[in-house]
């Protein structure tokens, strides 16, 4: 088993926030973090291979294909001249274990280049469509916790989440790193920019990022009349006598 | 791979008995263990962390997540002035080798400050609810078998037990300790609080704790209730002709 | 990773065979390997401990459990004073490579006490309830694919033998052993007797051990009986007008 | 774990091109790779023995039967006086991790005898029959993505290519290798010769190897007999108003 780190050079950073996403139900952490390296104009300074990712090439839109590799880059926008650093991939590992190697890994590189914190961007699931969704939150530092409450993020009580999004938080603490999980609520069934708007908007509350949101208003509207049809057919079958029920009860987390 | 214990002091201890309780189906064990912590006040004398756990940060009450780790802890309650260690985790290992790997390690650690017995208290699952569950029970040496007899805990002939629950009593024996489980009968559809005090009240037969399981009632007092409308609604529905089968072969241990 | 052999002691062996039967669909091998120990005596000479077998405890009738343990034993009967050699276990490995990894580790092992030839007895899963149940053959060997033959038994020409059944037989010819499989042809729907001592039959014809499958007869002719009432009923049914179609494509062997 | 190549001798070389195929949804690029080495009578050069193969052994038309082993061939017919090796085994590797470290095995072998083009076959699942295959291409170079362009290849913009197929370009590209991916478009449902005909004239274009694709024909028009059935089923239905929907949005490539 191997996990190979290359970096393009040494990164020159100032109190640097590393902010990861990864793909999962509703993809809403993985449309987030893109959304940040399109518009800060992401430079990538380095990159992971490894044998524990799933055994696939991606294609990419001029035809060429290449092994799965995450990626870190260095943002242009400075949050109080902090820098930030973005994380993704396309997949997340497969096994336990290697999602506990390749996490532990990437801690131990931001860890050596001075990241103090960790912020993970993923999805709430409940199984339901709403129009304006929550952002969840929990953070290994109590102090995080105080912060979130203030800002409008719903703390979480119990549950667990699972896969990189969690486990990068957790292994920045034992490491002395704050990690922070911003979770948005979405029904898991399709790609949800709107749930990512939503965690966009409470990242730049706490980062003060200057985070422009707008153009991700597209394809959230493209949400909203989805969301729009459901309601009416709802109206309607209701009305018909037909009684729909969602479920509230259900929350997976990933 | 890599297991960490972090012991949080060198314990002095008399005769440790270690009893054991792991999240599965009902989480009998489990609702038992926690149970024994609470009313025992139990000190946190180990800690273990590890990369072949589930790869989940958990959830607390104050909003704050954290690894997956296991616990032992030192209860106040002496039995004839040997102390007690219970052991609990919030998940169990995932893959069979990262299971035996788990269990190889506590029990060598027991082993080094003078455990001398196990015991694992887990569910016997039969598929149906039952007002007053048995305890099943099994032993690695043949002087439990006895006892455990005596104290009106039904001997199991046949079958096996699967994960930490099995696996600590079964490697326990290879290194010189004895090891017993204590299997209380359950539906496995609900969190069954009336199985576990079952358990809790046969080994307060074996171990003469004093243990108090009037607390247990409330939840079980619940349990009855939700009995007792299953009950009725089965009478109901067989006075017109529907029949119920209650699947009394169906056994599965975990 | 570790296996452990444990041998009681070097075992005084003449030209020793070794016969193998794993638990697998129909349990046809393992009913047929356990009838062999205790009609001929078994004394055990070696057993095998490993974290790559379940992670399980098995309950012994006495209400015992131990872990997991592949158990070699040596017959009283001898073929043509050959000894005669018998492994088992309870359940096999759950990974491919644990069970690559074991079966080498009992190669290895035989090839040193002097093993020249394994077989290793098994099911062929037809979904169709037969009286007289076939017995299929393939060895890495064509000699004794043409005494095979000689005896009735039918040539496998294509498809896959997984699990130690067909791993044990393929390591085996990697190490200049002979090795063949003996599969009773069987519904995979129930324990299947009959087919156990047809590939007992078998065996006896290659290996002249003088086997007396009369024991099994009385759990062979309650499988009849059970065959005798589903053709009954498929006659009704048939005169009905229903019609029921045995599958007899479907081949799967374990 | 282990992996061991048993290399017949040093092959003899000339700008060697390597052709990959394995077993996979329709077979397509199993039997394209069967018909090449049939038609050039591939000499066997290598055979690769592992522990991560599946745990089987395969039966063979004579009844002997041995482990799973892949083979590496030399084609008789020269491109442009450059050298063909086949690759080719009866199963995938199972878990993530085996399928990079034998992928990574070969590749290293391959560079080492001087290979600087590795070509992988395999279906483009689509759920639906099809008279006339396309062929879909990526390449880890964009001079393939041209030259495939330029001989009606369909150039693939997204998707993953999962298995060996995949990772074989996709590390064949960190040696410095091209990389080069032939998908016949299949439904998936049945053996495509169809699909692999349609794929050996795309390599046939791309390689000028002169490959006589009519053997093929005698089963491919099989295949179109069963379409023209199912083409009047359809024909039949929809003139009693049934309506087939072929799902042209499904797309799974293996």
């Amino acid at each position: 088993m191997e996990i190979k780190l290359k970096t393009t050079k040494k990164p020159n950073l100032h109190k640097p926030i590393l902010i990861c996403g990864m793909p999962g139900s509703g993809y809403v952490g993985k449309i987030a973090i893109d959304y940040l390296v399109k518009q800060f104009n992401g430079k990538q300074i380095c990159h992971i291979e490894s044998n524990l990712f799933p055994p696939q090439v991606i294609i990419k839109n001029d035809g060429t294909s290449e092994n799965i590799k995450y990626k870190i880059y260095k943002l242009e926008n400075k949050t109080n001249k902090r820098d930030l650093l973005i994380l993704t991939g396309e997949s997340q590992p497969t096994t336990s274990e290697s999602n506990y190697l390749i996490s532990e890994k990437i801690i131990e590189y931001i860890n050596k280049i001075g990241v103090k914190e960790v912020y993970t961007l993923a999805a709430y699931i409940t199984g339901a469509f709403v129009k304006q969704p929550k952002v969840f939150g929990t953070s290994t530092h109590i102090e995080r916790i105080k912060q979130m409450k203030k800002n409008g993020i719903v703390i979480m009580k119990e549950g667990i989440i699972t896969g990189m999004n969690g486990l990068l938080i957790g292994i920045a603490k034992i490491h002395g790193i704050k990690g922070t999980a911003l979770l948005g609520e979405t029904s898991g069934y399709v790609f949800d920019h709107n749930s990512s708007k939503a965690v966009l908007q409470s990242l730049n509350k706490l980062l003060k990022m200057n985070i422009n949101t707008e153009y991700l208003n597209v394809k959230a509207k493209a949400n909203d009349e989805l969301l729009s049809q459901i309601e009416q057919m709802k109206q309607t079958n209701e009305n018909e006598g037909i009684k729909y029920e969602e479920n509230k009860d259900l929350q997976y987390i990933s």
